[in-house]
């Protein structure tokens, strides 16, 4: 395709609130066009990576089963009351009204809108498993959309459901799901960890996320260098803690005025924040809808994981208390609390560090004071003992190895959903024995457009993007240096009418602009492969420039096809 | 691919309101599913449909030199501001707000947004023309959403959008997109019609529409056996009106009690229609805002048009007076106007057949009251005469053949937009003189799922869908009569596996269902070709069916692979 007849508005600067390095070079280099705050339109240069990765999405979701379909983007609001989902999505719901007033929402996602049509359409467990998805538009109002396209307000999503009637049904439908995810994002040439991920109380084994390690990227992935990876709020490490030695002491209360903190009550104890109890009071919404004031008792130097937490008291809110909350049950202000003399009420659990301490400091529920020398047992109770606590870097991973932190872009989930959608939808299927049983769902998604933002994190450079081939928009960039030199423009026209015969795509410079617009444009777009054709064209060669090294070589002409059909060929096989 | 795993819900009824035959039969084949009123899912075999008619429109866009991208759904209403179109576009236009309170709207069409794009992209003539597009899901709020997908709020359109600095790059990129439009309607096998449509003062030739005629098309469109076709709104015929003999009598007021109608004028008068006159009031609201009063005189056996009136009289708008009017300005009602007596204040126009007309009947602008032997001139004045008439059934068209009427869906519509919105919205480029000048726009539409409808209108029967082999979901419907045969079987999967080695698209039927149902399935899923695998499988003989015309042949397995291609092969030639 000739340059001239597309549209790439390359830019000499980034916008100015372009932080991410994928934001400004996916701009500068004409790939992306903002219409209003988080939300984008993909120039054809981006269109094109975008359908590559559709179709090698279509692949592997073929070669697992999965068959492609489309549901509306907009949908009444109705499917959603009966998931509840209306009220409960919060501020990211679009939502509008007809021109009769009713209420509809632009979707954000599609479990009700599958789920309807399971309920409609399959009425016995003979026409089940199915495995459906779509790659569609998706629309979440969010507060801070950001990083261009990496969390913008309408995204391509490939979101997937599978149905059956029974849990291995389920089971191989996510295991395939898995693979072909793994696949994909092979393909597609990304780094990527699969990770633990929280699923609330469904337990880690029916949740994987997929994440993309990347300067910019909104969670924290902690990994080995082993199998290990999981989300900062999943991980483990292995238990170290030894039992202090020494007798305990008198529980004593002393004056600490002004320590608000652990940290200014260590200063103020002259103690390590290690040997001071952390002490949090939570409210948790139970599933009676009950409301629970608890107790959470964390060494020092330790971060409370409230994910952890949450799914230790399987709850389905849980709040840090407000100063009346706390003044309420203990008498005293957060920074003074303390679990000594605390009553039946509220709930006591404790990070499993805590266990192992003598002589340990805590608030004493007296706003400005704290006790020492408080001991388990003696001066006060624990309810359940825990892993409540946030990781470090360095710390022992469940496969033996030390664990390391990275930034990480989700770029992948996949979800054992199991009956929570039908059974509030009530889709069901008469099973082998003619009982009416929900269906088993699973839900699988990836964010199509946000993958462009991860390629380009971790592949751009400070020249521009670098497509993998898999997914470039083109594979070659044809550049005559002199678009006026008669025998360059016929050179680079035989060159690429010979690339092309080879099924390989060519964007050619016809341009009227100097050499030095020509390869800043080139840099910025980030093709595989360069040809400039220059000075020795009349001679029959031509230079080759692998945009990822660097490297360039002179190659003849009637080599050409041949040396890049290679060059790409390895490029593939390192990515 | 195997029956078993796609989702196809077919059903022995259609929706109790589907009145289209394309609407029962998608319905009852499984092929589309109802979210809400005028809300679509589009279920596998639909999608593969919509697929195929997505590539034919790729690879002929690229033809045409065409880009494709893609816009967002979602649309700050500051863009529609600037256009005018959020005020003006009326109830179909979905409007929201975000979290922070701004407007926005879902997209119905892209002009706007385009426009912005090239303002910010775009500064000189030497970056044009550009032709960019999109297929992409556009959203009316129709007020009555009808027959299945045809018409409904969701659907996905094709939009292009053309760019020049001048006009020949206009009626190059527009004669390249008439050229790429006729090439995709006729590879996805429909029969339509390229038809002048009005576009207003903007005239003709600047305006293509293509419509498929179909029993449930909402236009009418007027066409000859010739090269002729246009919208009723702009279609003409040669006039044939011949000067009437006889001498002008006495102009004379009879009392016509009760008459209101031509036709109970005639009756009380004992005069055929056609020499008594049809007056009509309109208010005309001009350019500069002012409204005028005008009169129409036609024949009584003709019809007004109004779009015809309107491009006349060049006015923005054009509504028929209310009785109030009428009185104020002729000082009676709608049903006893005429021309005799009235003032310069209101213009008067006239078909070009009142010209011929000797002692005409009339209203006298006194209810109750005709004139009988009005004449032009000596009686009243005319303003200026034209063709205002809608043609009729039979009447030569301009090629010099009878017109025919046919209704018709409209599938397409190109259209030399002009400087309108470059213009609203200040999309300037530098000429090659340095002078800014106005962007020259076109733009260019096709309703994609629309087509579907189109397709199922033109080619479905009693039986079920029939789709061209260019657009099937899949070429080839496998069916073993019983499954649960081991040699039919056997067979069968052969079968398939030698059709999908050759390219060719198989479904395979796996169902264990009876073969009732099969069959009656397979009927309506319409696919090209069915291969029944039965009693002589073992003999190694199968039965070819083809859908559209239902004759069967038996066939040797080893022959089927050629045999298949030759039928789809000639199929494509009928199409």
């Amino acid at each position: 395709m000739k340059q001239s007849q597309i549209l790439i508005p390359t830019k000499k600067e980034a916008p100015s609130d372009a932080e991410a390095l994928s934001h400004q070079m996916m701009v500068r280099a004409g790939y992306v066009y903002q219409v209003s705050a988080g939300v984008w339109a993909y120039l054809p240069l981006a269109y094109r990576v975008i359908r590559k990765i559709e179709n090698i999405i279509r692949e592997e979701m073929a070669n697992a089963g999965a068959v492609e379909m489309m549901m509306p983007g907009l949908l009444p609001a109705d499917l959603w009351k009966e998931s509840g989902r209306y009220e409960s999505y919060g501020a990211n719901l679009y939502k509008l009204k007809d021109r009769r007033d009713r209420d509809f929402i632009m979707g954000p996602t599609h479990e009700e809108t599958f789920t309807a049509l399971m309920r409609d359409s399959i009425k016995s467990y003979k026409k089940l498993p199915l495995v459906l998805y779509q790659m569609q538009d998706k629309y979440r109002d969010e507060d801070r959309p950001r990083f261009g396209v990496l969390r913008g307000k309408e995204f391509e999503m490939l979101d997937g459901y599978s149905f059956s009637a029974d849990q291995a049904g389920l089971d191989a439908a996510y295991d395939k799901q898995a693979v072909a995810y793994r696949n994909i994002f092979d393909r597609i040439g990304l780094d990527y960890k699969v990770i633990l991920a929280d699923s609330g109380t469904m337990g880690g084994k029916n949740s994987q996320e997929f994440s993309a390690p990347a300067a910019v990227g909104e969670d924290i992935i902690v990994y080995t260098d082993g199998d290990y990876a999981a989300n900062i709020e999943k991980a483990t490490s292995q238990f170290t803690g030894v039992q202090q030695e020494g007798t305990p002491a008198e529980l004593t209360k002393v004056a600490t005025p002004g320590a608000h903190s652990v940290d200014e009550a260590g200063e103020s104890l002259g103690m390590p924040s290690s040997q001071i109890l952390k002490s949090m009071l939570f409210m948790a919404k139970m599933a009676d809808e009950t409301v629970q004031p608890v107790m959470v008792l964390m060494r020092g130097n330790d971060e409370v994981n409230e994910t952890k937490l949450k799914n230790a008291l399987d709850c389905l809110e849980l709040t840090l208390a407000t100063e009346e909350e706390a003044e309420q049950y203990l008498g005293a202000h957060p920074g003074s609390l303390g679990p000594v003399g605390v009553g039946q009420e509220v709930k006591i659990l404790a990070d499993e560090y805590v266990k192992v301490l003598v002589n340990m400091a805590c608030g004493a529920n007296d706003d400005g004071y704290h006790y020492i020398n408080a001991n388990l047992d003696r001066d006060f109770r624990v309810d359940a003992f825990g892993d409540f606590r946030l990781v470090q870097e360095g710390e022992i991973a469940p496969d033996g190895l030390p664990l390391k932190f990275t930034k990480g872009i989700e770029i992948g989930h996949i979800f054992k959903l199991g009956t929570h959608y039908s059974k509030q939808m009530g889709a069901q299927v008469l099973d082998q024995n003619g009982r009416l049983v929900d269906v088993i769902m699973g839900s699988y998604g990836i964010g199509i457009t946000r993958l462009l933002s991860a390629v380009a994190e971790q592949q751009a450079d400070e020249n521009g993007l670098v497509w993998p081939d898999s997914i470039a928009p083109f594979d070659v960039h044809v550049i005559p240096i002199n678009a006026k030199n008669a025998d360059q423009m016929r050179v680079a026209d035989e060159v690429t009418a010979q690339l092309e015969a080879a099924n390989l795509e060519v964007l050619l410079d016809d341009r009227k602009e100097r050499p030095g617009v020509k390869f800043a444009d080139s840099d910025l777009i980030g093709l595989p492969i360069r040809v400039t054709v220059g000075k020795k064209a009349t001679e029959g060669i031509v230079e080759v420039k692998i945009r990822k090294t660097g490297e360039t070589i002179e190659v003849k002409v009637e080599e050409l096809v041949n040396t890049i059909q290679i060059l790409l060929q390895n490029n593939l096989q390192q990515a």
